[in-house]
């Protein structure tokens, strides 16, 4: 109890800057509790504690059972809140949310936007995550919006940031054509295809989130797998 | 505990899409737990444990204790952020939160637009959620905005979806007048009277979404009373 | 256990508007429950309750473990919405959030903008906050914005609502001069300084919500200090 207790001291001591000053604890990877709370209220299971019987036949501290109507109703809440966050500008796909910014940036620029937020440019990784790409396109009527991908002359191919080759695709017919000789970048159109454009220009700055992204905002987010899978693949 | 390790077991099972693979836990209605959590933070009510003499006069334990912190904290975490998300797009009234989409769309692309997001199109049941509603067609200032309700011809009057009668109307003078023989949608104009006028014509897109709001985003709100209200005569 | 009882009947009568019939149990200042939450994720610091030994070496409640993971997903989940929602136009520094609205009111309009919403005009105390508000008129593009602070006559310099003396300042060279004899309210520039305006001209318009701000939506902040940084104060 006084490790707690001490752990609990050295938590309070008031940052200057949000981050200052806290003691992390180990954790086990969480995405099984992602699965518990985002999904839909008629999918919340949680025991029905109400001081009397609980799950498990034995009679429940009240204090717990008053504990888990908070909890409830929070994530309640919580699921309302986030469909109205993400209407209109967001769609949520699994652990990512893409959300779109309103304004057109070259794509260093966007990607700094990105990153400083949290996020980063968004790299579909799958139809289901293209096609909700698309709608935010159709949606927000500002032209077609950058992806995270570009060309690497290293590999001869075109990446994800961090140089991991692509799991998924979707070129428009003839696509990607180096058209001019400097398109380093993508773009994804109103129909959902892709096109290769030069980096230079300015496209819709659409950005990604995920339930366990990485922290430290101001850096473009780090090499390496696509970080709302490594969650999924931490898990084993 | 077994059974309840089990549960757990099969909730943390990777999804391919969200929802798939989890169990639902029978619950009770939980419009009270509503109540506890979306009060002002003056009225967030939770008993202070912290380690010492708990509201029922014994020591209380130090994770619970330490627990409570956490729900206290999220709570008044999600109370600032739930004002942030709603400024200035959105109002909120009651179990309802109204948002403003910032385009227009004929009436059945508006009808989808919020049923995609998880909501559906406004019914105003009170003076106060029509204030509340009347107050975004201000802000947005982007012309009047549809409402959900629609002239049926079976019923000879208009009605919400699903087909009840309205429990409050706000036409403006001599309205509904179906000037033309074909305005069998509604709009709410910036004073907040209501006008009939024809389903083709592109207003200003305004979803509500609801608390305890059914699942299923891709469809159209399903029949029968406002499921903002259905929450709070299940209550009893 | 029935005192406990008793208080969840009396919150969950149903409110004919948020905030009737509730009872508010005396609370402890929650700075430090802010801490513990706001972090980001890899400063979540929960202890890892499943069912086997605790952190205190005992076996613990399988329920309270189950209820440690739900509310480590909500604060997973929540931190991630945090990112969402304030891309792209918020700013968090510390308890304060900074919101831009896309639109221009003069100075008592938006004052009101901020109260109606829960929030106040923006008070930016150092170099940090100010640079946010800096960031946020650089992204919205639409031109300069208002600060809460005015001139009193009475006291014969600007104040902040309520009258405190200022505690930061960022001025342009020679500012303010009072140009025409009319400048009684305050601008931020795109490059982050600071100059004297009518309060009648319309600048874009920036509200500020606090993590621990004062309910009573509908009325201007409370004279006296900055309400987030008076949250710090109450800690000791």
């Amino acid at each position: 109890m006084l490790l707690l207790l001490s752990v609990l001291v050295l938590l309070t001591q008031p940052p200057t800057s949000w981050g200052a000053n806290v003691t992390t604890l180990p954790q086990k990877p969480l995405i099984e509790n992602c699965t518990l709370v985002t999904c839909s209220p008629l999918e919340i299971g949680l025991p029905d504690l109400d001081g009397k019987e609980g799950p498990l036949g034995e009679k429940e501290d009240p204090d717990i059972a008053a504990l888990w109507r908070q909890v409830k109703a929070l994530q309640i809440a919580f699921l309302q809140y986030k469909k109205v966050e993400l209407f209109p500008h967001g769609r949520v796909v699994g652990q990512k949310v893409f959300k779109a910014a309103g304004f057109q940036k070259p794509f260093q620029e966007a990607q700094q936007v990105c990153a400083q937020a949290g996020g980063q440019l968004p790299s579909p990784r799958s139809e289901a995550e293209n096609h909700a790409l698309q709608q935010l396109v159709q949606v927000e009527d500002k032209g077609n919006a950058f992806l995270s991908m570009t060309f690497s002359k290293v590999e001869g191919r075109f990446t994800y940031p961090g140089g991991e080759s692509l799991v998924y695709t979707n070129w428009a017919p003839w696509e990607p054509n180096n058209d001019g000789g400097n398109e380093h970048c993508v773009e994804i159109f109103t129909n959902g295809k892709w096109n290769d454009r030069p980096c230079g220009d300015k496209r819709l700055v659409i950005c990604e989130f995920c339930a366990l992204g990485l922290g430290g905002a101001a850096k473009v987010q780090e090499a390496g797998p696509d970080p709302c899978a490594a969650n999924m693949t931490r898990k084993s």
